[in-house]
């Protein structure tokens, strides 16, 4: 079953807005068994809307509409549509008491434009009567038509909620089964883990694709078929082989990320780590407290970005500042080990770098980082050059810095 | 002059990967005063591609096409477009013989596949023949189609260098100016900035639009007009009475983001900031140390997820986390002072509460958080409670956190 989507707004053809429900709404609806013909954004223009409407009908099973579904003057979404398809507006009575109830109670809206959510077209039958949210089904041609609102969170619960079950109800065993698997790969060219998997011999089914997805590479696996239980056994099985083959350069799969990586590592072998940094500013701590739990095996950091910091709350000795520089091997090994000791961690990392645009020399590039990591055992500092803008390096470096501790947690040499 | 962008990958169709680079394009092309139609994104299928293509050369002026110009087998768009505009495909010299120099020095790849790369329509132009960047430029029909990669940084760094000065020397003249603004609002609802604008007597030509863009709302104002002394006398002047009507309610302009504002503040008046959280993690540092050149204003934090951390890094006293929690008034209070007088910052905030999902009670829901600012005149706490998922509630702390501190150095009391 294939289907379009059609994002409305004249802030997404100006740029204005990055339009990230279209491609939310792909990923969802490809994961239910159904593939997007096209996807296209156009302007709160009703002659375009139309357009875009009546040629997605001729030739898809379903239609997505996102925006253009407000209460303000330049949302004509409703409006074309009733013109496009010869279905005239008519008020929808529970919605009009929900607004004439709320209007009651908040008289700050003009009431005229609020009851403008009321009009829908012809046979419209609203997705969500009970909340505030605009959202309309239409069937058409014998075809599902779904309107929703543009605003990300909106669309993205309307989609999930109502869409999704509509859908697959709708064309009830006549989509695809599909099988996916994302596996996250990071700090090798896309070129070797190629010539890896390439070698393998992989069921003829089985479509491979390679996604530099910055600072990773994305190794997707996908299975499309008629039988669920054929593409969950033949997913498995090749899935089997690509990990075999690639082993723990495989960083994670599908939603995992590094710091999620990192974090179930650390709790299962019940170790606490803390973080020092300095060229990352606090990028590093913040990745890994992002994961809901963290507090479990992470105690916190020091952000050391001036040198005073790095003496008065890591114990690093001026002497060694004033003599190797703050981006130093010596200054990055004396930072995790500072780190480690006033903290208690088990395990404490470092970072000191430049991330540039400005501070660089002939001797200490911009992108010259230095990783350390510290433990019960010892402690080993890398030494790297990154390359890219201050985003860039600060974010390789970051990464560098979780790799570093999954494979010291692995026992993996770091290459 | 009227364009539209095509955006080429079964990543993109599938959801995988969000396609960003349509937006990014559209933005620059709609700032040097071109207009997109529309945008699509389409899969890796040379039928589709060849009927967008042809779609969009009988409507506009000029077409951008991403992606697809790879040398993996999947990378089908110069063969669409060779096909579809009834243009062979032939070798281009340039090309082939760097890739055969390359190949010399490194041979990693079948040399079929990148020599793929050189393989061009009938009178296409290269578009950057030093780089390793593929993309080029064809003229049917004296329309400019240009074709560049679907990898971001290499795609931004072609159009801006390549595409819009060739763009605008093609069609001198000839494309609208344009003047836009966009003022960036946090804290205050939509429906408040909207009926304050409201009052006031704008311009005819002025478009006013409001985009959550969360955290922040956008409040964006463009004029479109034949001349561009003309437009940009007209921004002026409504720009006035955008800003003088809303005041410190803006914190910001175009590019200025709220770090980058506190940064500009700090700067001017000579003062040092050092940053302590908790359940922000580091964002605030990260978010802060984001800018280039923040050395000069800031020294730093302490990451204090755990309440050991607190303590010794901090000196928050023990009884005081016993006694009330480390999310609380007192704690906040220590943590700031403790900041600012063992780092010698001239302003210290902290940060202390509950991200969720887990966590909270009755009495201290997850989204509780409290943020103290200690300067050296006093210390001042604030209370919050703030809804939405651990990323959502990480986000508004970080940036009403960064807020206050530029209230307090604009001496405007936090509503």
């Amino acid at each position: 079953m294939l289907g379009e989507i059609i994002a409305i707004g004249n802030e997404l053809t100006s740029g204005r807005i990055t339009n990230t429900t279209s491609g939310f709404a792909a990923h969802h609806l490809f994961e239910a068994g159904f593939d997007i013909y096209a996807m296209h954004t156009i302007g709160d223009t009703p002659a375009l809307i139309g357009e875009a409407l009546n040629r997605a009908l001729g030739r898809v099973d379903f239609v997505l509409v996102t925006g253009g579904l407000g209460p303000t003057d330049d949302d004509l979404t409703t409006e074309a549509v009733s013109e496009a398809l010869n279905r005239p507006t008519m008020p929808n009575l529970e919605i009009l008491s929900l607004i004439r109830k709320h209007l009651d109670s908040n008289g700050d809206h003009p009431p005229g434009s609020l009851e403008k959510l009321a009009w829908l077209p012809e046979g419209a039958e609203t997705l969500s009567p009970k909340t505030k949210m605009a959202g309309y089904q239409l069937i058409h041609g014998g075809k599902p038509i779904f309107f929703l609102p543009g605003i990300p969170h909106q669309m993205r619960t309307l989609l999930i909620e109502q869409v999704l079950p509509r859908l697959s109800t709708w064309y009830k065993g006549r989509q695809l089964t599909s099988a996916q698997r994302v596996y996250k790969i990071f700090g090798k060219p896309e070129s070797e883990i190629n010539n890896k998997v390439k070698e393998l011999a992989l069921s003829d089914d089985v479509e491979i694709g390679y996604y530099p997805v910055f600072p990773d590479v994305h190794l997707s696996m996908t299975i499309r078929g008629d039988n669920e239980n054929t593409t969950d056994l033949l997913a498995r099985k090749n899935g089997h082989l690509i990990r075999d083959k690639l082993g723990t350069a495989i960083y994670g799969q599908d939603r995992e990320t590094m710091e999620s990586v990192v974090g179930g590592l650390l709790l299962k072998e019940n170790k606490f780590l803390s973080v020092a940094e300095s060229c990352t500013g606090g990028l590093i701590n913040h990745l890994l407290t992002s994961i809901a739990g963290s507090s479990a095996y992470f105690l916190g950091g020091v952000i050391s970005y001036a040198n005073s910091m790095k003496t008065s709350y890591l114990g690093v000795n001026d002497n060694l500042l004033e003599r190797y520089g703050a981006v130093s091997e010596k200054v990055a090994t004396a930072m995790a080990q500072g780190m480690r000791e006033r903290s208690g961690a088990d395990i404490s990392i470092s970072v000191t770098g430049i991330a540039g645009p400005g501070g660089g020399s002939d001797d200490k590039p911009v992108g010259t980082v230095f990783i350390g990591l510290a433990n019960e055992d010892k402690t080993v500092v890398h030494h790297f050059i990154f390359s890219g803008n201050r985003y860039e390096i600060q974010r390789l470096t970051a990464q560098t810095a979780l790799d570093i501790v999954r494979r010291n947690l692995l026992e993996i040499n770091h290459n």
